[in-house]
């Protein structure tokens, strides 16, 4: 029960806070997060009043509703975007997501080796800054281009193949990361290579499953009789890829996301399909990930800035500069247009929600634990590299209504309603 | 990760066995019951080398999950109903429900009583056979009325009320539990004042909210620009009743249900009323609802039937003809032929989904914690209403077949694809 109390604060001041953001022309993600910080700061202000709350955030049952909005967010993320985007995706759109992928990744990783101090976790915390960088957030680069009606122009199409490619390549440098967690040093050449060969594994498993088993098993479950039998079979199918992932010693996130990868139109009954998504969407956009990015939001200390101002400050500007840069500079080589250019640019630098599950990751993984105790800057990475997620996820709608046109007025429900 | 796991082992093995027993004639809902007691069985045997199962379906990542299953199978059982059916439910209705009610409730406390050894519990433990036995799973009736095409046929729409009657009696009745469960002893008469007072409150304050409020919110709601505000909208209402019906000594599960009961198709847009309940239902029942019945089944000892074999028969066939006689005899006073009074009676007798719940909640409130150590009839006590529940929903089915025409071809999957 004490649960549901919990649930029903977060949701309620996370979702106003999400529409105020929309109503301000800002992302609902925004307002979320904003939220959660909001909760977080009255929570350890008041600690008194609101021990229960206090207390339930740190809850196993409170992680298990975070953990199942983790995979929710990723297996719908992965079903907004097709295995035939990235098989149509251009030479144009490897080499900008290559870019904008290595230039924040190189620069990242130097800044965090500068400042962060020696201990056996350097290694990782440095991997980890980078790691954050060099993402790219898919949902919200679509999200912001869904707005913007400019989600099926030829930009648009080139961020979101560009974003999908940066992502396969961050969650893959993921896998290493956790590795290095691990084990606390820079893996060997053969140890690299054995997490390279259990990514083309991983790979090749659920790219032939996916290609060449699902949809045949689809055509079965769609003749079954027992009501919403789909909507398990969709879950079933990332739950074991989830497994599959973890098992190979990848992150679960990446099971949940091929799963959705390659469930789509063609795969079931196209009515089927957009009732599903439907489902998804509600429970996924309308319950889970609002309280799982208020519980990010909770986790971060403002103080950060007030800690590390200089890193934080630099940390910023390195990952708005690098992505700008790093996927614009090969954009405008490759033909676009200077305003074309600067918008891809901007569009990769929004972080948001698969950089702050990855800072999630790493908390849990207890990367920011030496040495032991902490310094400012080790104690408040996690929360510098929410900021960064915050303020990229900010900057970018706002710099892109500037320099895309608007093509249809205001279609912020148009997810929602096209699956109705 | 480890609650991913044991969600995709149980979500399997329930489904499968839910569409087993769906192809085989039977409610889905029996499959997962009989799935979960298969589990239990497989998980207790062979602990070794299932230690994480066993040792996760007791953690509180799983049950966070029951208790959000709970949660939404009552949100969806309360959507399914509408305030109008009760207020058009003539008097037949409340005389069918009271009879199905107060008969098995007598007998079913009055058997308890005689077998049960004194304790400080003796009370509350007669009372949650008596509760148990007393009420009537809606959503089981409505499933099986619906599959049959009799959903609203004059009958149906007789047991339908009947059931929603007899439901709201049984929730008041589990406050009252609650309360002996917490003292020991029957209430007195003050306090037993006291719960019908709360009782009156949380009615009075939810139906007025409900029926004058909550039309004026909807349109609000309706006005936001966020994607899925909806159905956060609905889970937040409800959430707040849940709230407020535990603030008033009363179970959650009554709010959820209440909250469900006035959002309607006039409440909101029917088409995205249409799209909620179409959420709803997918993660109800495609996702928590199976882990929920499943994990009913996994509590239960089967030898309950070698340890106290007498009680358990006594108790199947008090609980199967309690409501037969019960409801079935008021309705054949009140002019139904002997065809449609015996439908009715055996109708009501499905327990299913409700008693379930109620015995989940009266193992966790430490009903059965009495005499210490208890004696194998208190000990199996839990089994034996759980087997009654089992017993009674294979029964209600199969013999309703029999006495009621089908009126169209199967229709198993008309929830689904009416609002898909």
């Amino acid at each position: 029960m004490e649960l549901l109390y919990i649930l029903l604060v977060v949701l309620a001041v996370t979702r106003l806070c999400g529409e105020l953001a929309e109503r301000l022309g800002q992302a609902a993600l925004l307002g979320e997060i904003v939220g959660g910080i909001a909760l977080g700061i009255v929570i350890h202000q008041t600690s008194a009043r609101f021990t229960a709350l206090g207390e339930a955030t740190d809850s196993e049952a409170f992680t298990a509703i975070t953990d199942l909005a983790i995979f929710f967010l990723m297996l719908l993320a992965g079903i907004e975007l097709k295995p035939r985007q990235l098989a149509e995706a251009s030479r144009k759109a490897v080499l900008i997501a290559l870019g904008g992928f290595l230039v924040p990744l190189g620069a990242g990783f130097g800044l965090a080796w500068i400042f962060l101090p020696a201990s056996e976790l350097k290694t990782a915390q440095s991997l980890f800054v980078a790691t954050a960088l060099a993402i790219t957030a898919i949902p919200v680069a679509v999200k912001i281009l869904m707005d913007l009606g400019q989600l099926d122009s030829k930009v648009g199409n080139l961020i979101v193949s560009a974003a999908l490619f940066d992502d396969v390549f961050s969650l893959i440098l993921l896998a290493v990361l956790l590795g290095v967690v691990s084990t606390g040093t820079i893996p060997s050449a053969g140890q690299l290579l054995a997490i390279l060969g259990n990514v083309a594994i991983f790979f090749a498993v659920t790219f032939a499953i996916g290609m060449f088993l699902i949809p045949r098993v689809a055509h079965l479950v769609m003749k079954t009789r027992s009501a919403e039998f789909e909507f398990s079979a969709i879950l079933l199918y990332a739950l074991a890829y989830s497994y599959f992932a973890e098992f190979m010693g990848l992150h679960f996130i990446l099971g949940a996301f091929v799963a959705g990868m390659f469930f789509n139109r063609t795969t079931v009954d196209p009515k089927i399909f957009d009732g599903i998504s439907s489902k998804l969407s509600g429970v996924t956009s309308g319950f889970l990930a609002p309280i799982f990015f208020a519980s990010i939001g909770m986790h971060l200390q403002i103080v950060a800035l007030a800690e590390i101002p200089l890193f934080v400050i630099l940390l910023v500007i390195v990952a708005a500069a690098g992505k700008f840069v790093g996927a614009g500079l090969p954009a405008y080589w490759l033909g676009a247009d200077r305003r074309d250019a600067a918008a891809i640019g901007v569009a990769m630098s929004a972080r948001g929600a698969v950089e702050l599950v990855i800072a999630d990751i790493a908390l849990r993984a207890g990367v920011f634990s030496q040495p032991d105790p902490p310094p400012p800057i080790v104690a408040n990475l996690f929360s510098a590299v929410v900021i960064v997620a915050v303020a990229t996820t900010l900057v970018a709608p706002l710099a892109l209504r500037r320099l895309l046109p608007e093509r249809s007025d205001g279609a912020e429900k148009t997810d929602a309603e096209q699956r109705n």
